[in-house]
């Protein structure tokens, strides 16, 4: 039986690693870098912020679009970091925010989730502009084989809000319905954290997105993947008060902050960051 | 200075095609057709549908998680039928339905939508979960590159009507504003026909969404891909009353009508939906 996303991120969770090194080899980055705006640019920049993230971080997350601008060579590339991510003991993010229905999410989810792809990550985040339940391709790898689904909830980007703050026929917000539908999915293979988490962006008020923060933690914990400290202005400090219950299970995302300046000195930054994380969520 | 994807679509629909074209090589299809489940399958399968397809669909729509799911390998087998399906004068819809923010999304654009991009396609669809304005990264090939743009709008699966018909801050259904945000969009490249439309699927009532279809034809007109026709139970006679005023510049999708039944038949079974389109629309 494969051990469950929401285990292995509960376990980096406990070690204090809350830290999610993005990897996002766009051409400025590679340009500060030193690299060529190619594929085996974006591969080099992937691969040493694995190198430098290994036991450091809990997982990384390369944003795909930044290779699939390569095509195919640049999707090759990817696989050889995801190969490189997981032999070192990382959990991988898969961010290609995809989302389609039926048998084409399934297609996308057996592309990211199927153990032995040669795109094989941990978890995927996914979008849900076909609902909640258009996702159902991608339960089965959750529920069968052990990985995780991130699902966009409620993000900083100004032109998001109109969005996501749009009332369903049930008086719900769509991001509070992300939400409580992720926190009602079940896995068996769960436990303390759950497998399915959301993308909740760290510099918003919550409320109004309509979503209760003063609630108590559920239990499995409810990951929630946070874009927006550091770099984008949000305290580490604060994040039990933006979170509040929905902060048990935190993952901060943090990608130019920890990549601008080029190669050198990354792992010093990687492991500052990660530190300043578990430091300010143990007293917060 | 490029022509626009409206303008080259215009010519199509003006020579009375309005069919697209589905390249959907998921197993079972496959496994009709006699061919492996793998990317030299899907290549095959695409090769075939693009060969069956010039001078007589309009376009052809790869869906591409059913290349992803194959990795690199499946991409670089999309690269081929893409450019196989552009050099036989087709114009290529890439069914990515891809969304993100900022760099990000304009990277996916970039992939799909740069002249000389190893994945080059005419047009993508693409989800906006985060706001309509968090596609402009895309907007630049449309205005400069004579691309396109199709934007879910409201779908047919049932999962998809709880998020498409929340009511935003403004009053308007989500489905609505992406139409609204549509047809605002303007570009100095276009004539008669958009080069930004929207998918509607055919088997719905749109005032369900809030959609009217009772307003006149915009100028330029809207390209609607409508998948739903056929297989689904939508009747092309009936186009007229689906969707009014926005179906002078129709697309009708056909996936698993046209490929069930394997390679053997495809040209005449492509021929016929395309004449049957072309007849009824001509007549509604």
């Amino acid at each position: 039986m494969s051990r469950a996303f929401g285990v292995r991120l509960g376990e980096a969770l406990a070690e204090r690693r809350h830290l999610c090194a993005g990897i996002d080899p766009h051409a400025a980055l590679l340009a500060d870098w030193g690299l060529d705006d190619d594929a085996a640019g974006a591969e080099r920049m992937g691969r040493e912020v694995v190198a430098a993230s290994a036991g450091v971080a809990a997982c990384v997350k390369p944003q795909v679009a930044f290779f699939e601008r390569f095509g195919s060579a640049g999707i090759a590339a990817l696989e050889r970091v995801l190969a490189d991510a997981r032999a070192a003991g990382l959990l991988v993010i898969a961010d290609v925010k995809r989302g389609d229905i039926g048998t084409s999410f399934a297609a996308y989810a057996d592309a990211w989730l199927t153990p032995g792809s040669p795109l094989e990550a941990d978890a995927m985040t996914v979008a849900a502009y076909q609902g909640f339940g258009s996702l159902a391709g991608g339960f089965r790898h959750v529920r069968e084989h052990g990985k995780g689904l991130f699902v966009l909830a409620a993000t900083s980007n100004p032109e998001a809000r109109e969005v996501q703050t749009a009332v369903r026929a049930d008086g719900r917000t769509i991001a509070r319905s992300i939400v409580d539908d992720a926190l009602a999915f079940e896995s068996p293979l769960d436990a303390h954290v759950k497998s399915i988490g959301v993308v909740l962006g760290a510099t918003l008020d919550l409320a109004d997105f309509g979503i209760d923060v003063s609630l108590p933690p559920a239990s499995p914990a409810l990951p929630v993947l946070a874009p927006g400290f550091g770099h984008q202005g949000a305290r580490i400090e604060d994040a039990r008060a933006i979170f509040g219950g929905l902060g048990w299970a935190l993952l901060a995302n943090e990608s130019r902050g920890i990549l601008s300046g080029g190669a050198d000195g990354l792992a010093d930054r990687i492991r500052a960051r990660s530190e300043a994380l578990a430091d300010a969520l143990a007293v917060a």
